[in-house]
């Protein structure tokens, strides 16, 4: 059997001491599955004196992170400090420049400097792992990567955010608003006390960029990915989505459309019917179109300290067997620059909710707007005060009254003009509500 | 960039003729992928003059899949003749022997005779790849194998066998019989001529046995599989489960108990709310439980020349890679022997359907034999010949009505001692029907 693969850690929150307890109670299966030991030979944390739960003991401690990623003693840096920046950033620097091998869970660090680390990785010959950073134990990057190598991708898209996901699944099934449901993920420890990085869309954003890479060949660029949240959101069209056969659920979109690479992370409305739609609470997913083949769905755990831990080690056992797979599947010189794509000429289909003020004839000049912008209406329905709906029958004068409308395949622009000339029409009260469908 | 890899392909069938296309059209890409080019030399088939739609031009035809194995001109031998035996093993064997990599999407002849041809792998330094054999595009081979390097597996199941979902969900939709949807399935394509491969579970237990291998680390042993087919569900059944909020689906189950490795095929009621009862059709699905993390789920189309093929070229990629993994996850002399379970001490929830011959009185004699065996009723429910259910009321005298019990966890011996005991107190006509629950 080969000499040990000597791993060291920096950062030992809840995942990096499961990375040490997992290599130290699993060794004899590694050591089996890899022809090598793994050893976790030095450590690195803020504190020293911290109780972490795991036996340290006969481990290095390192001062800092870049000097563990400089200790000639590690073959290996695993980085799970987090953050974008520094020290999470120089210490993968160092390492990689030494010709290590890095695994890192940090999403946000591989969304930003992820190609420039690729490149030294090249470089220098080490592999750099980031299994982790996307849906924790759910194997979208290896699948991405390797399991689809030679078949083409024409869209990938997932719920990324089990915060955003556990925030729509409750308001859904309680029949409650976005900010009851933030309160009660944030009391719950599902969501952050500043929460705008999950709930405006920018953690799924970062996902999206890297496996929008992984399956396009692009360069990662969380800057050509177009980003809303879900505070928008209301009871009201969670309810109107189960009346008309859809969920909402926050979905990061790739897609190849004739135009390049188009890259959204919004709410979107999505059949009942599909895998998608059946994922509930903090649970993640990412469905691929493969070239040829029908979907592939992967759904598991998105976060959480083992789940994370277990892609983390299985990054570190890919590398103690010798694999080196380029961190973003093919060498950075081969991957294409993708620039954001404008959403006015993004083509799908559209739910609408406007709240029609005077019910007679409303419906009518809503239908008469949208054709001529050539939209063509797959449904309109009326909902009663309530909460039934009805196909648009007008109802006599009263308080504002919903009017739930879904299109067919249409561009985005036609949408806003024809929003636009019914606002101008003063036929309803408000902003209308829109939200883009995702077919499966 | 270095020598290209040089595949060789016997059998040019559907997927044959695919993975020779595939190579072709995304010849860049793998290239830029792998490090260097991957490259068909030479193709064998039955018949040399049929239309495969592809271009052979330029690439060597060799007279039997045991030359084309010999070739000194090809580096990766790729299987798709298919059948345990003869032509296919001794081409495996030829080519692992003179240390020659082989891929192959064979799921019989990886569950009789893959242990041997691991070790053969082993000795001589080939890689043996078979992600197309189980699930087809389905990344399940290497999500075992790799991606849960160091989580231990508590269990492992799935739908494996897309003619048998696709009689279910017919069945179910459509409240037909068995041998309706047979037909259909045998008429469109999804069935054999003769059914009884896919039908009695022997597919899926070739598929479990190759699953539980990788999960548990014990020695693939089709015989270690208790198997039941699905053609004695009837389509009460099917209604029942729907209104006591189940589904029936053939799984393949294989589970880690304190007395060994429980590995089986039967029809199993799955809690509708779960992600493996949403598979309808022909697409399969695997469930993996890894030890303290929550299920990781993978949906996908298991069969059908597209997305074999696709699998069986990312297996040729990694080899072109340079990524030897043993064949089951660790050496083979590293694997435990593994003995099939008596089911008769399988614990589990059950699903019983008697018919109830004199209904006064029959609730309560059934009640009370279960009971002899200490096993507890979650529910049960007196079906009106009008299809609906009520609460065990007796209906008074007429013909038989359908009694349906769910009971809570037991042991599978009580169930037939309490069944035995009802049949002799004669309150029923018929074979009671029997369909153990898989809980998620």
């Amino acid at each position: 059997m080969s000499a040990a693969l000597r791993v060291g850690i920096a950062g030992l929150g809840t995942v990096g001491a499961e990375v040490v307890r997992l290599i130290a109670t699993e060794a004899r299966t590694l050591a089996a599955r890899c022809g090598r030991p793994i050893r976790v030979t030095a450590v690195t944390a803020r504190s020293k004196a911290k109780k972490r739960g795991v036996d340290l003991a006969g481990i290095a401690w390192a001062k800092s992170p870049v000097e563990l990623a400089s200790d000639p003693e590690i073959d290996c840096l695993v980085e799970l400090i987090g953050g974008a920046g520094d020290p999470a950033l120089s210490a993968i620097e160092t390492a990689l420049k030494s010709g290590k091998s890095v695994v890192t869970a940090n999403k946000a660090l591989i969304a930003k400097h992820g190609l420039r680390l690729a490149q030294m990785a090249e470089k220098h010959g080490g592999a750099l792992n980031f299994e982790a950073a996307v849906g924790a134990a759910i194997p979208i990057i290896k699948t991405l990567r390797e399991g689809l190598a030679a078949t083409g991708v024409n869209r990938v898209y997932g719920i990324l955010n089990g915060t955003c996901n556990y925030i729509l699944t409750r308001m859904e099934q309680e029949g409650l608003s976005f900010a009851e449901c933030l309160k009660d993920a944030q009391r719950l420890g599902y969501a952050e006390a500043d929460p705008s990085f999950d709930v405006d869309g920018h953690d799924t954003a970062q996902k999206l960029a890297i496996l929008a890479s992984l399956a396009f060949g692009t360069k990662v660029a969380e800057s050509a990915v177009h980003v809303e949240g879900i505070s928008s959101i209301a009871p009201e069209d969670l309810r109107a989505a189960a009346d008309l056969g859809y969920r909402v659920k926050l979905l990061g979109v790739a897609v190849r459309t004739a135009k390049g690479i188009e890259q959204r992370v919004h709410p979107t409305m999505v059949p009942k019917s599909s895998s998608i739609a059946q994922v509930m609470g903090v649970t993640n997913a990412v469905t691929i179109d493969g070239e040829g083949i029908p979907p592939i769905t992967l759904v598991g755990p998105g976060a959480g300290g083992a789940a994370t831990a277990s892609a983390v080690v299985a990054d570190i056992a890919d590398i103690a067997r010798g694999v080196r797979v380029d961190p973003f599947g093919r060498p950075v010189d081969r991957l294409r620059t993708t620039e954001k794509a404008p959403m006015e000429r993004h083509e799908g289909g559209y739910y609408i909710r406007l709240m029609a003020r005077d019910h007679a004839g409303t419906a009518a000049t809503i239908a008469t707007r949208l054709a001529e912008q050539k939209i063509s209406i797959e449904s309109i329905v009326q909902r009663h005060p309530n909460g039934g709906i009805d196909a648009g029958q007008p109802e006599g004068k009263g308080s504002p009254v919903p009017v739930l409308l879904i299109t067919y395949a249409t561009h985005e622009d036609a949408v806003h003009r024809a929003l636009q000339a019914v606002q101008r029409d003063k036929v309803i009260s408000g902003r209308p509500q829109v939200i883009r469908i995702e077919k499966n």
